[in-house]
């Protein structure tokens, strides 16, 4: 199709091969390219070719979105406002503190160019962000509560691999089901992250580790696992590389409020994802479209979840959207 | 507050009242007027004044924003366009079918006499459409599911107290658990309104009356019950009275869908009211905020929500919302 809107992406490690899955089930994008600072030749996509990020100036005009998927930390800080000025970006940056600063830096080149750079996009930052929104605006007398997984959290895993007599081992964060009820109920309690959530790792161990130590070690680790409820397995090699080689993750959204004295009302929502990766994709990818419409009307400078209308979001007219989902 | 946005009230039933109610919550708003078709003498509101329909229009410069409370059938087909020339205008008409024919009335009026009309508010349509759009634009290659309840049906408690020898009567409409947890398995099963859902009944006899007669009665309702899972317990007027005077409501809306083979993604949004037109009414109020500044930025005609950023719908600043809950 000539009028599909035309993709590509930046980086390709889990969250680009998500882009390119997704791109592949929306008949209204093509995906055009991906761009590695790898030499392309080393980088196997599914079925899209591969250039040198060095030569991507030569695709300024035949590129609609350009989708940022490196890290929060040292790429996107970069990349955003370097790729801002010739392209429309989307990004998925989720470093919330940071998140003000990051703004400022993309709208500021974006507005300047004539470009729409769309941040912070995927679930948390992005749909879980849209929720609280929305909760606060429904239910402004009310509290929000956000509960994380089940779903693998990098960070624990890597300070479960950092102990002596570890082979491997992950860990997944699981909201707490006793928290979840109560919050459920609309009794609004009052609730830290450590209350909200348990952790639970799977471990495999060396040869001739001590399983006690190891669990102690782990169980014991300040500010990781000391103040939760942590439970470790010990498994074989086998079985991790069967049941525990997959990034499932998830998670709720709750605003509890009243609307006048003892009338509780309780907006819930929650995703339950396979893969965090591909499901962040899925929203990049979404949001990409939007990214497109909001450069098409002229409206430049950095964007939010929070600044698209959900019609943006949608390859149907207005006029489907109303007549078959309102 | 002098920078207050300015709302009144068409009509108040249980809506209208609501709207009164989430005003009060919501400190960037005021509430002007109550305008009616009765007697404003006998119309008894919370603490606002009353003032007759007929006189509205003396109130064409006090206002930013009238909220519609009438019915879909009868009030706001006639309402909607009326009121649409002289105000912005918010209403929940609810009437699926005929949403695309309304939209096109009020938007030639809101469009020529530079209003903004605002319909379908509520969660259903509403807040419910929102989250069938997310849920597909996110996971195209998907399903997706509605179920209400548990919830108070006026239709069916109307049919209920229409049976010989029912002295008062409720139904409530019940999604069936099993279907639910078919849908959140990620099996994607095909499952019509009536597997979806079950309805249960609380009867009050009339002295005298056979209570085997009524129950067979309801049970082989054509359309209103016989086809669905129907249970009918007979109540004391003293605990229907107690127990069945408020108007809960509810449901889910569930996309179950793949990012790649094998990969599920399942997205849940669920409410669980106990007042169904208190809650309608604080999505209304959300909506007024939205739908003045559409109108400060001279953005009109007809929109729904589909056309609305959630940032619009705050009181919050961007700045605040990236801050706070982005």
């Amino acid at each position: 199709m000539n009028n599909q809107i035309k993709v590509a992406i930046v980086g390709y490690g889990n969250l680009g091969r998500g882009v390119e899955l997704s791109i592949s089930k929306n008949p209204d994008m093509s995906l055009v390219a991906v761009f590695s600072r790898r030499d392309p030749q080393s980088v196997t996509t599914i079925n899209t070719p591969v250039y040198s990020i060095n030569n991507i100036l030569e695709f300024k005009d035949k590129i609609d979105v350009l989708i940022l998927c490196g890290g929060s930390k040292d790429d996107l800080p970069i990349q955003g406002p370097q790729f801002a000025e010739h392209f429309n970006v989307v990004d998925s940056y989720d470093n919330h503190a940071e998140i003000p600063q990051y703004f400022a830096s993309v709208d500021k080149v974006a507005s300047k160019n004539k470009k729409v750079g769309m941040i912070s996009i995927g679930w948390d930052p992005g749909m879980f962000s849209i929720n609280r929104l929305f909760g606060e605006a429904l239910l402004p007398d009310g509290d929000t509560y956000t509960f994380w997984g089940k779903g693998l959290s990098q960070g624990h895993s890597d300070a479960i691999r950092r102990v002596e007599g570890v082979k491997a081992g992950v860990q997944y964060t699981i909201p707490s089901t006793s928290a979840i009820e109560k919050v459920r109920s609309g009794s609004r309690p009052t609730l830290t992250t450590k209350e909200k959530h348990a952790r639970e790792c799977f471990v495999v161990l060396k040869d001739g580790a001590d399983a006690k130590k190891v669990e102690n070690e782990i169980k014991t680790m300040p500010n990781y696992f000391e103040p939760y409820d942590t439970t470790v397995n010990f498994i074989s090699q086998e079985e991790f590389d069967k049941n525990h080689n997959t990034m499932p993750h998830g998670g709720f959204v709750i605003r509890s409020g009243i609307s006048s004295t003892g009338v509780n009302q309780v907006i819930e929502y929650s995703l339950k994802l396979d893969s965090n990766p591909e499901f962040t994709a899925s929203v990049l990818v979404a949001y990409a479209r939007a990214t497109y419409r909001l450069a098409q009307k002229g409206d430049f400078g950095a964007k939010t979840a929070f600044d698209v209308a959900p019609n943006l979001l949608s390859p149907k007219t207005s006029l489907e959207l109303i007549t078959e989902i309102l």
